[in-house]
């Protein structure tokens, strides 16, 4: 029976097996220490004379455990068998027993198959695994249901830019940019309340620290709302359950990170200001008018909202409708919109749809759109669709806000972006 | 506060005030009975005189709850203000309220807007998401780690045949058909043990009951197995655990759809036979000699399995090596890998994988595939790959075979397949 390297205390002084990946091995002369690697965590390996084992190889071994004040974690294994279940061979393209500080992003990327051995970068998806969880989790016992969407749709409901394009046997279709069609359809379909984690793809031909070309999207859509005051209460819920969770079950994580997550207080601090207030805030501290809140704006906000609320985040609402898309629920001349920018970054947009068929139809001409474009569109509204509204939140984008990531594209498995597709 | 339909009794005898769709209409004169749909259930109103309401029309009401034997679940709102939220359009493609077996599959799939708020076809979906919780849930217990990874790939894993190709911007690249490569990638990481929700994309030209051109993979991969065996086992939990969940919290749904699954002992009873003895099987049972298991042969060897093993399941395992990819573990002419059988359907497809890197490389020519074809593909295995495997179960064919539904493309919110690519 294979005991994990967690566990090694609880058989002191008996014969066990471990198996893991060899992360470390320094040779002694007369005796061999050997750092073995295992999803768990790590253990000391003690061989006596040399060991012909090269950095990475997978090892299944025998010994018997024993306790040294001196091995991390307080015990050792003394080997007395060991298995060579695949040989690494020696040409390792970067380190992995060394912490990346000095890799560079290129080579954590272009050798993405061996950085993700690196345990502090394989961390920041033990804890993406965990948002994953700790947002399906809350919302289901909000009475949310899963969806699962097509990504392959037949036009944007964006408009046609920033699509990519598939060759769908004798048809043109494209990616889509967010399930914003379908999860309004379910909600009038009688669920009310859905979320889906999927794809999402943007052809924009960024290449920004805080851009991917297909990111994962955690999409929230629900019923019998008034306003998006509703949607920002929603999401804080949502953002206090991640936050404990992390910080409940991964305190490790955020320490191998240097990183904290807000507390529920804190959360509860989040400032709600207009997109008007806003621009204020940045022009007084920028000390220059500005007319939108660009990447510099968010943090300006962002740092205004710690110096006076005491977190790094702020709710940006009622954005002019022109900045808006067709769909966004009218306020007089602005919206029930928002943003929600966190650590700087803008992680959010949401806001309350237009559910009225004849306010819908009157609306699209002023966007240059036609009901014969968006017939599929239209039938959600044309047979009854309650009052509602979602938002989405960039699950890379909070990953690399809480661990404090330079570039999204640290908190992507394998990311894409105009020049890079593989591996 | 709003009160939910399943929660009108707690409210006999007081004011409250519900929201929904109006699902039935019957005027008698002096008096109207109105059923109200939410995403709980359904609920009678009752009107004085007649009512301006059209089917599906959503509405916001105020009124008196009272015990009345004949009302649907015995409690009704005897209704004193209504606020339309919003009138549906009398021109509904499919009826709502009735029950859709005589609708044919077009009808559903044409007005799938519409088709999705008949409460036994939205009931599909609720037990999706259910499945895709317990999936979840019982692959964390067992310390699995949820991944996401790319759908966009340079090149395909299982060779270049049935893929969509994608216009990347000056790139051509190709949708995933699995996450293979990648979390294999990630079981050599460290992790040990990943999953995966996600969309995988088949560009074949099939149009049958069973197959769809998107659907959703339920992934697993696992490090340090010995056999096939040990992911049947995995399976065998896995299965366990969906069919007791949907058991235990969807009896409703179950019930609409007159189907039941099976226990825990009927998973454990599910026999493992060869593909050699399943050939045997279909022959002798067809009467004449068969060379494979073609959908005829899947739903006898299921019904052998029925009559001899008392479970409509049945694993295959031995494959012969030219019948699997070239990443298949070989034993002797066979291969360490298995089909499941369920209601007389393949549900899932999976194996022990290569780790062994010489091993791979003597491999890939037998296969016609060269290593610079494979290069990101190697290095997995050129740094130390423990033994593994794993799997993929297809959510639309196992929600389509617990419920007893005749097409998959009935379990799959919006379906692509290769004339339909809306809504």
């Amino acid at each position: 029976m294979r005991v994990l390297a967690r566990d090694i205390a609880a058989h002191v002084n008996t014969e066990i097996t471990m198996s893991g990946w060899v992360h470390r091995i320094r040779e002694l002369g007369a005796i061999s220490f050997v750092l073995l690697r295992d999803r768990s965590g790590i253990v000391q390996l003690v061989y006596d004379g040399k060991t012909d084992l090269t950095l990475e190889s997978v090892v299944h071994v025998k010994g018997h455990v024993r306790e040294n004040e001196k091995a991390p974690g307080g015990f050792e294994l003394q080997v007395s068998h060991t298995d060579l279940l695949a040989k690494a061979e020696p040409d390792l393209p970067v380190p992995v027993n060394q912490e990346p500080d000095n890799l560079g992003l290129d080579a954590i990327l272009d050798n993405r198959l061996v950085s993700l051995r690196i345990p502090r970068i394989r961390m920041i998806f033990t804890l993406q695994s965990a948002i994953l969880r700790y947002f399906a989790e809350y919302l289901r016992g909000q009475d949310f249901t899963e969806i699962k969407s097509s990504k392959l749709i037949g036009t944007g409901t964006e408009g046609g830019t920033g699509l990519f394009t598939v060759e769908y046997f004798e048809n043109r279709v494209y990616l889509a940019q967010s399930p914003q069609f379908y999860k309004q359809a379910m909600v009038a379909s009688g669920m009310e309340r859905v979320f889906e984690i999927g794809a999402a793809y943007r052809a924009e031909k960024h290449d920004t620290p805080r851009h991917l070309n297909e990111y994962v999207s955690l999409d929230v859509e629900t019923a019998f709302i008034e306003t998006e005051q509703d949607l920002m209460d929603l999401e804080i819920g949502i953002l206090k359950a991640i936050f404990a969770g992390v910080k409940r079950d991964h305190q490790d994580i955020l320490e191998a990170w240097k990183a904290d997550v807000p507390s529920a207080d804190d959360v509860d601090r989040i400032p709600r200001i207009s997109h008007d207030e806003a621009k204020e805030i940045v022009s007084s501290r920028l000390g220059h008018r500005v007319f939108e809140i660009n990447p510099e704006g968010e943090r300006e906000v962002c740092e205004w909202a710690r110096e006076n609320h005491g977190i790094d985040a702020a709710f940006v609402n009622g954005f002019p409708r022109k900045k808006r898309p067709f769909y966004t629920f009218p306020d007089g001349q602005k919206t029930m919109s928002f943003d929600l920018l966190f650590r700087g970054l803008e992680i959010t947009t949401g806001g309350r749809r237009i559910n009225e068929y004849p306010m819908l139809l009157e609306t699209l001409p002023k966007f240059g759109l036609t009901p014969e474009g968006l017939s599929d569109y239209l039938q959600i509204f044309r047979y009854g669709c309650p009052p509602h509204g979602g938002f989405a939140i960039g699950l890379e984008r909070l990953t690399q806000k809480i661990l404090g990531l330079s570039n999204v594209k640290e908190a992507s498995l394998f990311p894409r972006d105009r020049k890079r597709v593989r591996p």
